[in-house]
């Protein structure tokens, strides 16, 4: 069984003891993450504002794919503070997705942002599932072509799907520097150490054999092929 | 196939039209709910100050156990604004969750707080899934005991099981009067419509015939059987 | 005269120089506090990811009663960051509560969060004062019983009182991890240095005898005794 | 027994039914809080943005010393969004404090802002009392002359006495447009309807007749002699 | 002397009666707006639960560009939620920007958030200013070229200019639903009615003549060519 | 051709790398800046608790009149956290503005937060202009004298001017610990680098040459004069 790819991992929570920052109201004009201070501590040190140049808030490459020869047929080029370091403290952050002919951005929820995805190339079809309402968890879903936009209200459960036969562009919005990012099916099925196999079978109607078969997949994250 | 049954949903978020508040700082005491006004924007209208009363403050009923007579074993009993209309503009929500005896509160997130779990009764096994990183989607879990408390971070999956052969019972904390619910399973296979069972299938790793069978079980929302 | 005692201490301000640390939206899925780390800024720091297990998540006590031996009959054990590091940055906090019969916990508030109190044993007589309104410093009471609930909004003065003769037993919701308390007649009568007698005579309508006597109780803060 | 006097009532929190709004980052320039609006939801109804003038943003009086024949000899004008309307949304809020000789504004605590205190004229006793610590409520004084400015924290239990025998005035600033205020006397000794005599005995160490003789005095609101 | 022309004014700070909103965490999925409800306080009504579909939460026309025929040589295509109702309570927002060749969008600030500018084609010279540091008011700029991204912070003036001789393109994140739009020199030269000459004389070093000249050019906003 | 002078400087976002802070609700008390710590990571340091005074929350000088002897004819005593460490973190900051006759707080914004001004001496014309509007960029301006109080909101342009031949005084309350300054002329005109002139050119409708001229003078920072 070949692996699966977990997409956007750029867009992870920090996983280092240097991660702690926030998003409100800073009490100055920026604060360029400083990645070669030896203090971490509630965050990224501020670099010297005498040494900030420039091109501390500058990102390049947008207009450059990132390969989709994996087996989602997706990835994603983010813009973030680790590659834009003038982006620590103001609250917004954005990405490219490249989808292949068929190509899935697969379900996955942002816990600290909404999303504005606007389609530059192709055609997708993309929707979010709200939460559990008194006539269940809606579906809201569109075929969106060059120019479209759609909204993914924050911490909802939402996918993109390249249905055409060419190659797709997007890119996305977010109001957080840090959305953090939860692939639904790599969370359930793909975690370390697993859930217990009886807890997963109860939850998703599947034999104990099918969700063990499920965990013995790959499922990969595709920041580790960078 | 018997029906399934999405636990805890009366913390879904509100689906009405006279929905809408928030949880930042008040401008005052309170706002007790007001469910009598027939104007409703942005939230619920406040309650007239003279006509308040300490029963607005007020809910009764933590302990009465819920049926847990359904296919998951588990049911909420939830304080929330709709039950305690004083609790509205504070910022805090708290509810009562009993298990029968390997009694499953499936995995499912907050999107608007964290939750302390305090086990009362029983015994549970309880965990969270973080969001994506360098080394995976990681498990956090352990058993516990009466007396134990256990913390799932805000819009991160978790679950609790009870593996005690006697009832359980627990008490979870929120910082949000609306902390929100999404449960994953149903989100991804219940939801209506459903999500194209070529996209769930490329997700999940599964067949589109079993994801077809999935989609057609029943994922109920416990709260139509109140 | 004997000495009276100031109850719930353990939510207390933190009176050390490591103890700054923010409610709002993090940046990560957790900030462990680290209480090994030698640099102490801005808050706690955090415990590298990689040391992170399911006990920085963890407490256990709860089912322990605290001893009421003392002068108010009553006696607090809180969960917060201190003993439950995992706590940090998420938003949230909860205390058991402890009552001899006619025990109390006397007049105090909470600057940074709203409570709901859950009475799990016994029965309390609980309230809280508005702040000034045009029509006066409103009381909000009421008999609470065993499974009851009530919500004291944030920063209003409140108290429970035992009126049972059995033991009884509440536990609190807060909505921030550091709720803060100010015990109101420690912090009017037994503060260090005192407040000068006649302006407190002048302020509650006492003697500056009466003040004084006042001011030579003891005002002591449970914590020292654990 | 001369009734005593809540001072600053002005600051109160509102007591009608349409009196909620919040603090946080308005999504306009300004909304003009509108009386003349017979729909009062979740905060006042914004003016019609073309019959906004400058009079909305003005307000005109704090040269002028409010009277301070009272018992605590005091008085206060604050700026608010009832009578500045454009203050609405905009997070800040200021008053003006006259004290007459040996007047004093008694301890009180605002739960929605710290303060900047200045002294405009005369000589103040100042200061402010922590919540609990280890090392007990510590209060935090000085003598303030003219020119001088000192910081009370949000939440905490506050007051100033004219330590001279001239009037002296002083501004106070707010960062919030509702800070609210506690009288710490007046919600103990002078709720409606009281607290029980045998809790407050308790609690602060006084006989039940003594607390019932002050149960019985007048804890008036200043703004009613306006 | 030719009309100049305001940009961007589909950012405009919304001037009508219902326009107040907020941006912090909402307690549900989603609201969004109503332009058919006849109640409009403190926001835009929320759209009745049962009547949102897919349509609400998108946009087309982001291929399209806006005509740069006028004296700036720019334009704006905003998605705001005005033009896109369920982006209400979300917080973020974005644009298109046209630029003709030597087409500038002259220098302005954003009240309400920070923006990050990509540019899809041509060639852009774009920076901002900090605001005053003991090193002055210090410009960041820089030319970038298609793929390029640059980070404006937070109510700081900044500025593009179409440094090619072929149209170029950009998208810009916003972390807001309502960023607010302030063009310099139009809030200088072009408010209704004039800052007296005398003050901006003094103010920009000009004679008042110049000034008196300036004030009575056109400073058009481009939303009303729509 | 004299230099110009900025006003106000001292309210300048802070330029060394131990700058950074934030406004949203402190987990304690207070946490007094501590400039002897030789650790300055995401702001101040907080001093050790056991070494704060009641000096740490005061600050003396209000009563003081700087020295109005530049081009501007106005100067600004601020009151921050550099001078008041105690302000730390509780999110209002203040300031003495004086004005000679005739003179000028020129136009500015402050980016973190609302004011209000309060003119304790003379008589001053003060206003704000609002953002981009369907009916332009309105300017709502008032002839202020002794005892009035003027709003004006977050991330405007506003000024004061004395419009008497005697000197004036007044009093800004902020609602932020760092308002933040953008003087809105210096910004333009006095950058560091300069912006290109022809983009100024474009942008003010003056010519190239003028702008040179501009750019050639000096906009000093008055701070630099202390």
């Amino acid at each position: 069984m070949a692996a699966r790819i977990i997409l956007i991992s750029a867009l992870l929570a920090l996983a280092s003891s240097h991660a702690l920052a926030f998003d409100p109201s800073p009490l100055q004009d920026f604060c360029v993450a400083d990645y070669d201070s030896n203090v971490f501590v509630n965050g990224f040190a501020c670099k010297n504002a005498k040494d900030v140049t420039a091109d501390d808030f500058y990102f390049t490459g947008l207009d450059k794919p990132a390969s989709t020869a994996n087996e989602l047929g997706a990835n994603i080029t983010l813009v973030n503070v680790e590659r834009l370091p003038g982006l620590n403290t103001l609250g917004v952050a954005m990405s490219r997705i490249d989808y292949a002919p068929f190509g899935l951005n697969p379900p996955h929820s942002h816990p600290r942002s909404s999303e504005i995805l606007h389609v530059a190339e192709g055609t997708l079809y993309a929707g979010f599932v709200t939460s559990n309402t008194e006539n269940g968890n809606l579906l809201f879903a569109k075929k969106l072509k060059k120019g479209d936009a759609f909204v993914f209200p924050k911490g909802l459960i939402h996918f993109q799907f390249n249905i055409g036969d060419t190659e797709a562009v997007a890119f996305a919005t977010f109001g957080s520097q840090s959305p953090g990012l939860v692939t639904t099916a790599n969370a359930l099925f793909g975690s370390k150490p697993p859930i217990p196999d009886y807890i997963l079978a109860q939850a998703v109607q599947l034999s104990k054999t099918t969700v063990g078969w499920l965990q013995q997949q790959q499922w990969l994250d595709i920041a580790e092929e960078y």
